[in-house]
């Protein structure tokens, strides 16, 4: 078939994260007795976007490494070997996430024509991360600032302001189905209706790879245990 | 002291090379039936240099992985924070040592600014090397045309002409000695002579590591089993 007719949704998880290679305090490594962020070991990015928040908020909301920045533009070079054509970004609202949504539109040389939606409803299964409150994710503007190709005006399908700490296995998946008010549901959407060809990008979390993929191809969820155990393998 | 008259000379190795990736039959791996190279795995590189003779000489004078030319730019980069004003650059013949001379320049953001001085005299020890001839190096217009930034002036201290195949240790030692006519003598001169400060980057191979300092710090050479087993620990 020829790749530019090639429809299709596309969904991954993002790059490595420095708190996956320094650890929970990766952020007192690398910053001055002044609180000004300095690059501690080659693996750490080369600055962090501004925020007007403290600092200290990119603790609950981590930057790629370096290596997670080199391996999502690795895969958009192969994605654009492969002639696939991305029409479409949604992201979680997660930093490590736009950016290799960032990265691998770079690779694909798509950075200039194609912007990143921020959807909340993408955002990890929220029992799953170790902070007990939802992170403050840097706004939409502030990203955009920081030189990220944003889809400034896309609010998002599932509300920032629904996603709610240690939720329910049931609430992660009713906001990762294809129904209505969901994070999928937009996307599904596009591709069912739109005449325009190309591909969906999606760009989340580990869990993302089983509660995204499975409803947009008809599978029954499975129980809490099974999907922790089939995540656990990503 | 001021970095920007900090004066010094720093000698590397290439960064990480696709037989040491993919083994002996790298090549073999990533050319299609009639000829063409494809990239076969996302760490082989984007492209091959064009070359006048055969596609088979690449075998005996193997291009970084992607990986090597990501761990190259980090090296320029953490030169570049460091503010080490590079002045200089000498690269052995060998395509990996050109490559990581580019992409550390890009990294220090010095390629549009220093061009690279191709020194034969800087090749491997060539009793080191599994080919029995000194390999078809690609010539300096053939990396000038590739994009590379060559010093297309710079006709080398040690000659092509006069590198051996399986030569002998002394062989090896002399054209890495800071003597005339040897490889490290030009670097020397500019060093201890010229008026103006920076750094002088060396980029060889692993035995470079040992051969190029000694003689600069004034080491005694050691004897051949000495100087093997710490090459192996680079």
């Amino acid at each position: 078939q020829n790749a530019a007719l090639r429809r299709g949704v596309l969904v991954m998880r993002h790059g490595e994260r420095v708190d996956q290679v320094f650890g929970k305090s990766w952020l007192q490594q690398c910053l001055t007795a002044d609180g000004k962020y300095y690059r501690a070991d080659l693996n750490f990015p080369s600055a962090l976007p501004k925020r007007k928040d403290s600092m200290k908020q990119f603790e609950y909301d981590p930057p790629l490494s370096c290596c997670g920045i080199f391996q999502s533009r690795l895969i958009g070079e192969a994605l654009l070997d492969q002639e696939v054509v991305v029409t479409c970004v949604y992201s979680s609202p997660a930093l490590r996430c736009v950016q290799t949504a960032q990265h691998v539109l770079q690779g694909l040389k798509l950075n200039q024509k194609v912007k990143i939606r921020v959807e909340p409803g993408l955002f990890e299964w929220t029992k799953w991360e170790t902070s007990k409150v939802i992170p403050n994710f840097l706004t939409v503007a502030e990203l955009a600032e920081a030189s990220y190709s944003i889809d400034t005006s896309y609010s998002g399908n599932f509300p920032l302001s629904s996603l709610v700490p240690s939720e329910s296995y049931e609430d992660y998946l009713s906001r990762s189905s294809a129904g209505p008010g969901s994070a999928a549901a937009p996307s599904l959407l596009l591709f069912a209706f739109s005449a325009v060809p190309g591909v969906i990008l999606i760009v989340g979390h580990g869990s993302s790879l089983a509660s995204f993929t499975w409803p947009l191809i008809g599978l029954p969820n499975r129980n809490s245990s099974d999907f922790a155990q089939m995540v656990r393998k990503v």
